[in-house]
């Protein structure tokens, strides 16, 4: 993993590949690499889908080794999205595999003359890229059955569906799964469409002949990953909640807590949240010969992740994530699991982050198209996407676009992306996060959620506007390291209460590359990254006036709490005065 | 017009007025005011479409007095295509009416709570805001024959068509003319629907019974004003070239000159410009029995408008503008007048500015929506605009969210808002103004194609780099202080050309309002009138990376000149470095 695959789309008669060492990017991986090559190489003034972006993939530190939990792929551009940097993760199984190929990134350059579509291929011989005419359109589940009949079982597929082909501003990048679905996605800030903006289909790896990456220190490593591996065992969200009901545990726990955004951010608590529930959802997939526990890639020891089949037994998609079903559910109205499922297949199939479609689709109630409550109308919305059509499109280009074309006044997004499942207003600390985050509104940026409700990390009160801004502060800084190394964040509930497993991480990282990092260096890290990112930002043209939530969360109470975000704009400009 | 009415849209119980004094505003006029209440009373994050933004409608200086050319209306807002500053200017005989009705500015404030639409009604007796449900959605045309049949014949309209209430970021708002057509907008800049947001549907003047404006030195003021129009009838562009052929006077020259956008900004020259050039609409114009030569205020010297009529002589439209056959003809490679007239009607019919409107046609065009040169398909989206369907929603919002929603490259905007009729790289003054301009791209903020090509004020190559940003900047000061006035903006070829005439215009402002101003204070006042929305856009978020144009203008070449945008980033930073 020590060298960079470049292609360029654009060049004369056809993409050309080059590879070179890391050079002024050794050490670097993840988040870290991604947001160094966009903010170095990428004119922060160009235009998201032209040809001076560049779309970075890259597994973290810790990808492809034989570590726990290392499977998550950071994928970078200039955002069609927010028009700020982006940096976006994904689980499945693309980052280990492209990790044991040898390569710390691929750069997609350029953008090809005509209308032409490709798909990469690596395999142990080398890089192979062929012009894929007959997979124009093609959603990912069926891109994928094409894709193993071509390349073989043995692989993992890096694509996009049609809405990435349409340059849809809300397009997310499948990664296939354990399983060789496209259920994993770099769903945020409309990577997709850069994807599709590069004319490649679709990113097919197969690492069969090649190693796991070898660790400098192999007995240093295997014994900090075993400690690494306990703690997140003995740790009570990731050895118990996440195991057992999936990120969906949160629905009860965030509308009992009065942070569940419902109807467009109208209400804190839903009536239905009880039928979309993580255990209902538990429930029903064991009912049904589904799974309720099941890894998104190999060497996953939290297995927050499940099989969702219909009523008749049938595979209908992966375990919905919270935030899938609060988007698609609560946000809308909606409280049927099934209507959920499937408008997260229609996601997955589409190639859209669920996130950004259920918040639009929200918008699009508030606007009339739909009543809110209505699933079959969602779907039918979903497939006016799927075609193109200029409803299709306007939703497909996310919830900013959608308020903006329907002349709706309570939109929620910052930097044009929309906001995840949390109300800020009842969960304050993420609020901080969602106003500040380089990346938009985006609650994996800084989840103060764990230590406002989940009281991870210490018990910072979610109601108060006290210590809101040290703790997404930390947390932003914590996460921007977290997400160099290819761990899935989901590690920090454990690394946040528990030193020991925070210092096996730092001791698997040292071991692994032979180094002697400290707790500090790796806030170090993280800060440089998150500096990087706000530098782009600014170039971008970005200012505190966008570190700001939408002016009705300062105006409209929420119940049940009857509150507001109350943090003065002088405070959240200082997130980043450290 | 030594007072503001105040109406508060989302008052308690109804609309409630308030009358005051002009107070901290006194001594501004048009623009100067505008920006002045807009900068000072809304907050710059608040959402253009809420209940914190106002809409503030002033005639200028000298408007409702005896004074030649001084019919322009100013409105501005938070405009919620650019998300900065507004103001835009109109013709037509609203300002003169208002003025002579005692206001110096109306302010619509807040919002209605519920859907409702009013009607506000000022003639000597008062002011009547009455509901009018029955008014909904009519088309500016059919609404302006209601309200001649309710309030007579001798009123002036300032009204909003489908496209206002709709609130599309595209919607003007409609002067009526010396006939009572509303044909005059304040096009640029989504004001429209920020009226539509106030839920006003018209407001109605009657100055029946009201005197002309007295000067406080009467003798003065008329001689002042006598040399002023003897200077504009003395001028060949406003004595000679805008009377005989109206702005299109220019398809011919700056197609000549290779600055005419054509087919989306793709090339310099059009070939069927000479079928829709000034000459021949005059020509067309007197042989079916229309006018081309018409003033649209009373008052009017220069009478650069006129009466289009189509083939069995019935009127058609007003004489369309050059900017409009620009946009709706080159732009999209249509060379049909008729076709263009038709496409003027539904604009000013709808409510809709024509810039903003052909030039997201060009954009939509350029994305394989209709093809390059389809008039009947242009027409037809514009019908979908007037329906208010998803396609025209996404038209309606104007060029960059039509680019956005259709992942167009090629997006000809700057702060949002579309390129006018000239090309920036063969017209390089103009490319300044359109960069900088706190009005997003705008010609009329400061007209550098009349030094680059009409050699009015000097002579600019404009085809160098050199010179430009001088030149912008003293057009935008200078411009900014006669859109205080009430003035029509071309008096100022005049001016630039001849001191006298700017001297009897200083003469005029000092005789009536008893001031001793001179040519310094004039420039004084256009800073102060630039700094003060500067100030306003930059605590709306906005920095040096938004006074900039597209990337493609820097790296396409246009024919026939084979010219890019070369004016460094940094000499653009200067332009409000005085």
């Amino acid at each position: 993993m020590d060298k960079i695959l470049r292609i360029d789309m654009g060049a004369e008669g056809g993409p050309r590949m080059t590879e070179a060492p890391l050079g002024d990017y050794a050490g670097m991986g993840g988040r870290a690499l991604t947001s160094a090559v966009v903010s170095k190489e990428v004119p922060p003034l160009c235009h998201p889908l032209g040809t001076d972006n560049r779309l970075v993939i890259a597994p973290g530190l810790l990808s492809g080794t034989t570590g726990a939990m290392s499977g998550r792929l950071s994928i970078g551009a200039k955002s069609p999205l927010t028009g700020g940097i982006k940096e976006s993760n994904s689980g499945g199984q693309a980052a280990q595999v492209l990790a044991r190929l040898g390569y710390a990134a691929i750069i997609l350059e350029g953008k090809p003359r005509a209308d032409e579509l490709y798909v990469v291929f690596i395999n142990k011989d080398g890089v192979k890229i062929s012009l894929a005419p007959s997979l124009k359109l093609l959603p990912n589940y069926e891109l994928v059955e094409k894709l193993k009949s071509e390349y073989g079982e043995s692989i993992a597929c890096i694509s996009i569906g049609p809405a990435g082909e349409m340059k849809m501003s809300a397009a997310s990048i499948a990664c296939t799964d354990m399983e060789l679905r496209p259920t994993r996605h770099a769903g945020r800030g409309g990577l997709g469409a850069v994807m599709g903006s590069k004319g490649v289909k679709a990113i097919v790896l197969d690492d069969t002949g090649m190693k796991m990456r070898t660790p400098k220190d192999p007995e240093k490593f295997k014994e900090a990953n075993k400690v690494f591996v306990q703690g997140l065992r003995s740790h009570a969200v990731t050895g118990q909640a996440l195991p057992a009901y999936g990120t969906n545990v949160l629905t009860n726990i965030i509308n009992e807590a009065g942070g569940y955004p419902t109807y467009n951010f109208k209400d804190g608590r839903f009536d239905g949240a009880h039928k979309i529930s993580g255990e209902t959802q538990a429930e029903t997939e064991t009912a049904r010969g589904g799974l309720a526990t099941h890894g998104c890639h190999r060497g996953c020891v939290i297995r927050c992740s499940g099989i969702y089949n219909d009523k008749d037994g049938h595979f209908l998609t992966k375990q919905p994530e919270y935030e899938t079903v609060w988007a698609h559910g609560g946000h809308c109205g909606i409280s049927d699991l099934d209507t959920i499922a499937r408008l997260d297949f229609m996601d997955d199939n589409y190639g859209l982050d669920t996130i950004e479609m259920g918040v639009a689709i929200g918008v699009a109630m508030d606007a009339g198209i739909i009543r809110f409550g209505d699933g079959e109308g969602a779907i039918n919305l979903m497939k006016e996407v799927g075609r193109g059509t200029p409803l299709g499109r306007i939703l497909g280009n996310g919830a900013a676009v959608t308020g903006k074309v329907f002349g709706v006044e309570r939109v929620p997004v910052v930097k044009g992306q929309g906001l995840p499942a949390y109300d800020p207003r009842a969960v304050k600390g993420i609020g901080v996060t969602y106003a500040t985050s380089t990346m938009g509104a985006d609650h994996t940026a800084g989840y103060a959620v764990a230590t406002n409700i989940l009281k991870v990390g210490g018990d910072v009160d979610p109601l108060s506007a006290q210590g809101q801004i040290e703790l997404s502060r930390n947390l932003q800084i914590a996460t921007a390291a977290v997400d160099s190394t290819g761990m899935c964040l989901f590690i920090a509930f454990a690394l946040l209460d528990q030193p020991e497993t925070f210092q096996s991480l730092i001791d698997m990282l040292n071991a692994f590359h032979g180094l002697s990092m400290t707790g500090d260096d790796v806030t170090a890290l993280g800060k440089s990254i998150l500096k990087m990112e706000r530098d782009f930002n600014a170039r971008a043209g970005f200012t505190a006036a966008q570190d700001r939530l939408p002016a009705f969360f300062k105006e409209e109470a929420i119940a049940p709490h009857n509150v507001t975000f109350d943090i003065p704009d002088e405070e959240l400009d200082q997130v980043f005065n450290w």
